[in-house]
């Protein structure tokens, strides 16, 4: 049986969404200084990163953390990148109505349980709050991106449904989401799972922007990229030095490493617009703050400073 | 345009080769005491391994770490498992015979450099000495496996050409090599390449068992893997604890360890035959007489010792 083609089906071109500013460094005890925070923002622009997740205005008292979101805000905006900000609720949403921000992330666990534990509703409740507060965004031009997160695994309820996925993204399709981020928590999902999922997902949805987010917890985060590229995902969320995790998720450390996903693509001849050297500069800036090593093949591989 | 399929194409089930013993301590410069390496051996048939590189017929003078394999032979061989020593060269392959092992390796670079920078030969030189020792050991019905190195790139003239491959592994086929292991030498391969290479390979020799050695040097082993289970390939090399790596390839660290492997093929459904529990056992015998820590993943997430 001979085969018709010996090229995998790959894009030419992929779009990197950096969330470290505010998935990788939102569970770091240590106060990160605003000015830090600063830095790092634009070292990561200055790398050719375009899209990127801020800062979370979330409660300062729940994540102090991020307690100067509002000056990460007024001073990180510019006019060529996607800046996006979290925004968990309508107190959240009002803090984003103050700044000049014009897009805005918003999250829901395909889990009852998780959501439950992470924000103390269930995924029904989190919904009836948050799609008229999308319905609001977009009424006023807003660019709503929805994080759906244990959408492979739930660490308290194991295997989450394809079909529940489904489900839960076709509502935030319906009031008009730009992206849905579509996110492996807790590092759980294998590669043949991350292809089923997101070729379901290209299917169901073909006119939102569709990301995937994956943690390199047990090492298959660059595997299930692959499989994600094949299914015909373009677009991937990580996070400059693999910084983050999920603090109410046990056992889910790292986001994919914006490094290793990149030196992956580029490998494979995908464009990321994104330059290897000026992304450890990057890393390099943020790196004296953060609690643990950066433990990132590329980063350890490459940084004159290891 | 609806997909056709949402199943990535994949095997049901996969024959892993543990070179640990071999591949995996050769570089060790402390010498493992041998009753470890009984021990550790032991310890992987244990967890279901069928089939291994035992150790080395190389001159002590050169690697003193494999000085004790007449001993190793005598006392390990088994009649439920392929046992499988490695003789460079004619030397190597008398004192093979001297034993009762039925399966040997032999191996040759592809690139001219790598060939005379390891064993001081042209490849051209390296294959008229192996060929007819070949074509001996068939006659004299040995199992002969081809380990063919710097299949993908050479760490001193780049990128290999897949012809170069295609046409090397020819000449083994043509005296009757029962495998082809090739490999990834320096872990430089992309998984597009990875998928390519092997296509090309399983359609140019479909009676061969055709064997995928990978390194993780750059954390793309198991994507590499990935893209090789969809070109048809359900052979690895593997080595415990991710062992090993090559000392006349400056930056080859770390074969593919076998139990990340393992993880990954299970997770996708796909059996092994491999106990990853006892696995971990083998990797805790050998563990305190490595010169590193054990960096593989899984080893890392479940080891009760660390």
């Amino acid at each position: 049986m001979r085969r018709v083609h010996t090229m995998l089906q790959l894009p030419k071109k992929v779009e990197i969404i950096e969330v470290g500013p505010r998935d990788g460094l939102q569970n770091e005890k240590n106060f990160v200084p605003t000015d830090v925070k600063k830095e790092f923002i634009s070292a990561l622009k200055d790398a050719g990163l375009k899209e990127l997740e801020l800062t979370s205005f979330v409660s300062p008292k729940w994540v102090p953390q991020m307690g100067d979101a509002a000056e990460i805000v007024a001073d990180c905006l510019d006019s060529t990148s996607r800046n996006i900000v979290l925004a968990p609720n309508k107190k959240g949403i009002e803090r984003v109505y103050m700044t000049d921000c014009k897009a805005v992330a918003v999250f829901v666990g395909v889990s009852n349980s998780f959501n439950q534990k992470n924000i103390n509703k269930t995924t029904a409740e989190s919904l009836s709050e948050v799609l008229p507060l999308i319905s609001e965004l977009k009424a006023k031009d807003y660019f709503v991106r929805a994080c759906i997160s244990t959408a492979f695994y739930c660490p308290y309820e194991g295997k989450v449904e394809e079909d529940d996925v489904l489900a839960l993204c076709g509502e935030f399709v319906k009031v008009g989401v730009d992206e849905l981020s579509v996110a492996d928590t807790i590092g759980m999902a294998a590669p043949h799972e991350s292809y089923s999922l997101f070729s379901k997902l290209k299917d169901a949805f073909p006119d939102v922007l569709m990301t995937a987010h994956f943690h390199d917890t047990r090492k298959l985060a660059l595997a299930n990229i692959l499989a994600a590229l094949q299914a015909g995902v373009t677009r991937f969320d990580t996070s400059a030095g693999g910084l983050g995790g999920c603090p109410f998720a046990p056992g889910a450390a790292g986001n994919a490493a914006t490094e290793d996903v990149v030196y992956l693509l580029h490998r494979m001849g995908i464009g990321t617009g994104v330059d290897l050297g000026e992304l450890l500069k990057a890393v390099e800036v943020i790196r004296p703050h953060i609690s643990r090593p950066i433990e990132s093949t590329y980063f350890r591989l490459n940084s004159v400073s290891v």
